[in-house]
């Protein structure tokens, strides 16, 4: 468990607000232990630190009269979508209220025809692909958790499609948010680009719930390709496996997929999913594109792995092969939890120039064993980003210590590498002294100039990104 | 002639800041009636309003020196590259120093395994492809004028690539920028993705140089694809074409460029270029893949065209005939100034939702004759983002009064369909008042707030974006 310092608290507003919001929405304003507890939950190893009160949001109106309440009495406001973030994103160090925005889950439209949709912030990403597959219309970014759109756009999210189609902020056309004083504002016009001024849309993806609240979210959206295939690769070292992974981005071949899994992973996914792949470094693939162009894709990879010691290359277009390969990969998580039963699983996420991946998938394999730490490897190799999960025992002292050492050593060697700490988790509170070590003091100092100017007292999401 | 307001200056500070400047730069700080105004210079109808003072800068320091001394004395500071941007955003309505960054003009670094580089803001579109080409990579941002990186990324540029590559804020991956106190930051590390905090990056791209000085871009590259071939395709209308184009666009074919020219610019070209082209709508594509890709690409194609009434389809992979075709789409603006010798071109630049197209570009060609108006249209029309080019006699004040009457009846039809006033070429002087109207005065607030924040004096490119 890493503690994080309280903030101070404003136990006058705090108690104020929360007799305001308990007449304003009755049972839709929370203060029990089980539900604060719950909207503090993070999913590492960071301690709970809930809020005061709970709200259950149905309308951007509605989050606009809790802001205005918050801000009249300069309490902190914290939004909370499926508590699937890994940085300490939704505790309430100060206090404060937790506005839920889960019920706010409408698809509000689909503009079929100009590929983009409008959503609610409590939409979750398999809700939308639902929703979208008859009109053979999909969204691509996929963080692994079943993540609300909300949540995935204020931590600028990725994951498995990224090397193809980008990230969160590739993928919003247009924001509507209420700022720290209620107003709401709507960021951009759905024209697929624009010179119109600031990018405020892209300064709020990822801003991590600090600069507003977000209440809808306008999404590029991509056709179901025609065909699709999958395939995976061994390779004998994780060294060989990245080279393959940087030949084939050299290339420009434009995979959909390219996910890198290490010997561990490997054997842990073989007890838990019941395969029998060859217990050495693997990539999984897919491929999107006509059925010509999946074929020729498959084929040039082929090619590309069989130069860096590939074996065992194996494309497939079913369905059912296909899905069995992709839920291995979805299993990795839980796979490598059964590795060490009891574990606690902390997950890393640097991001290196392409060309470093190898140097640094290696190092930090080389550095694990050296510290004795178990630290499988899974990563979004197409874009540099992977993760080292540490698997610790709760009841060692040392090993956590050891741990805490080692993510340090791990952010540090990314920096290094012209990298970053986060590719995609984000700062929250877990990695607030690496952007600083990243960007500058300047840079930092810049985004705490932004913070002061749209949100003077501090009441968005306090002690998360910057500093107080 | 468009007049824009001046704005209040600061005589003493301007008179001390060149003495100071005169000192540091010598030769380099220029005050000659012709240079001043070259640098005032814009390629549309506004007025010119120079600076007081020209300074050739040749490395970051030197552009964090003048805005220190240009803070210090609260004196307005204004970036120059290539000065072919078309709303104003050169001009000096302050008056005050002009910083010309064409001097810092290197490539500083290609990581060509990474598909990256570094650049100084004077490198332009065609010296870096000419440096890259050897390495077998290409940038593909083409505003059309051979503009610096420095004014692209600032403008947030696009052109004839972007529906298949982008537009800069895809394409930069960090800057180092000199803020309006003369610090210098860096606002990203090199990896492909990142999610460590505000994303300063796009905040600065399309800026306008109101934020900071962009002293280096880090871009990504794209290698130069196995084949490329070029198409065009004739349409009985121009509403033919927008639904081919739409038909494209949601199929999902990735073209690499669809440009539309209307009728009247096909019979330009054709005198211009010595063509013989139909004088009909005309649409210009090409393909990026490999050999199959591009073929099944035009195929595909060629089947959309036909169903929506596409005649004299013919792709090409001959370099010689691709350049011919494409030299024509360059070739467009000065043809059309030679279909009324001696006129004035002003471009418009909207950009719709996709599904929008075919209305907007009829509704544009239908209120052009309505008015008596010449205005042929080309456009990037992929994106959704058209220009109607205003051919003006500069003789006639009310022809010029119905032009600018067209100008602002475009630029809300275009925001009254969701879409923007600005597909690529910015805010600058003159499109202010349609900021407000696209986005609403809370939006603009925000970024009023932001600027103030980041320059609290007002000394960077006063009178741009925001009112001033």
């Amino acid at each position: 468990m890493v503690e994080v310092a309280a903030l101070a608290r404003n136990e006058d507003g705090i108690g104020t607000v929360l007799g305001i919001l308990k007449q304003q929405f009755g049972e839709r304003c929370q203060t029990g232990e089980a539900i604060r507890q719950q909207h503090g939950h993070t999913t590492t190893w960071i301690e709970n630190q809930p809020p005061d009160g709970v709200v259950f949001a149905t309308s951007t109106q509605e989050v606009s009269d809790v802001v205005r309440v918050c801000a009249d009495h300069k309490v902190p406001i914290i939004a909370y979508g499926t508590g699937t973030s890994l940085e300490g994103h939704v505790n309430a160090p100060a206090g404060g209220i937790c506005i839920d925005l889960m019920q706010m889950d409408q698809v509000l439209e689909v503009n079929a025809a100009d590929l983009d949709c409008r959503v609610q912030p409590g939409v979750t990403r398999e809700a939308l692909n639902t929703y979208l597959r008859d009109q053979g219309l999909f969204f691509p970014i996929d963080p692994g958790a079943n993540a609300s759109i909300g949540g995935m756009t204020a931590t600028r999210a990725s994951g498995t499609n990224a090397v193809r189609y980008g990230t969160m902020k590739d993928n919003v056309l247009s924001l509507e948010a209420v700022m720290a004083d209620g107003t709401v504002i709507r960021t951009a016009s759905r024209a697929r680009k624009s010179s119109a001024g600031y990018d405020l849309t892209r300064l709020l993806v990822g801003s991590e719930g600090t600069l507003a609240m977000i209440t809808e979210i306008t999404l590029r959206l991509q056709g179901i390709p025609e065909a699709i295939s999958a395939a995976r690769c061994s390779f004998p070292t994780v060294e060989a496996a990245s080279r393959a992974v940087m030949a084939t981005i050299q290339y420009g071949l434009p995979v959909a997929r390219i996910e890198l899994l290490d010997a561990m992973v490997v054997q842990a996914l073989n007890g838990y999913s019941k395969l029998d792949l060859p217990e050495t470094p693997l990539l999984l693939l897919e491929f999107h594109g006509s059925d010509a162009g999946v074929a020729e894709q498959a084929e040039t990879f082929g090619m590309l792995a069989e130069e860096e010691g590939g074996t065992g290359f194996a494309a497939t277009a079913s369905l059912e092969e296909r899905n069995k390969l992709w839920q291995a990969r979805h299993d990795a998580y839980w796979a490598m939890l059964a590795l060490r039963p009891g574990c606690d699983a902390v997950a890393t996420d640097v991001c290196v120039p392409i060309s470093r991946l190898a140097d640094a998938v290696t190092a930090c394999d080389e550095m694990a064993r050296e510290m004795d730490l178990i630290a499988p490897v899974v990563g979004h190799a197409g874009d540099g980003n992977f993760h080292a999960s540490l698997l610790i025992d709760k009841a060692d002292q040392d090993e956590q210590a050891r741990a805490a050492e080692f993510i340090s050593w791990l952010n540090d060697l990314a920096i290094s590498m012209d990298g970053t700490c986060t590719g995609e988790h984000g700062i929250g509170q877990g990695k607030r002294p690496y952007l600083v070590k990243e960007l500058g003091q300047g840079t930092v100092d810049v985004m705490g100039a932004i913070k002061k100017a749209l949100d003077p007292d501090n009441i968005l999401n306090p002690g998360k990104i910057l500093p107080g």
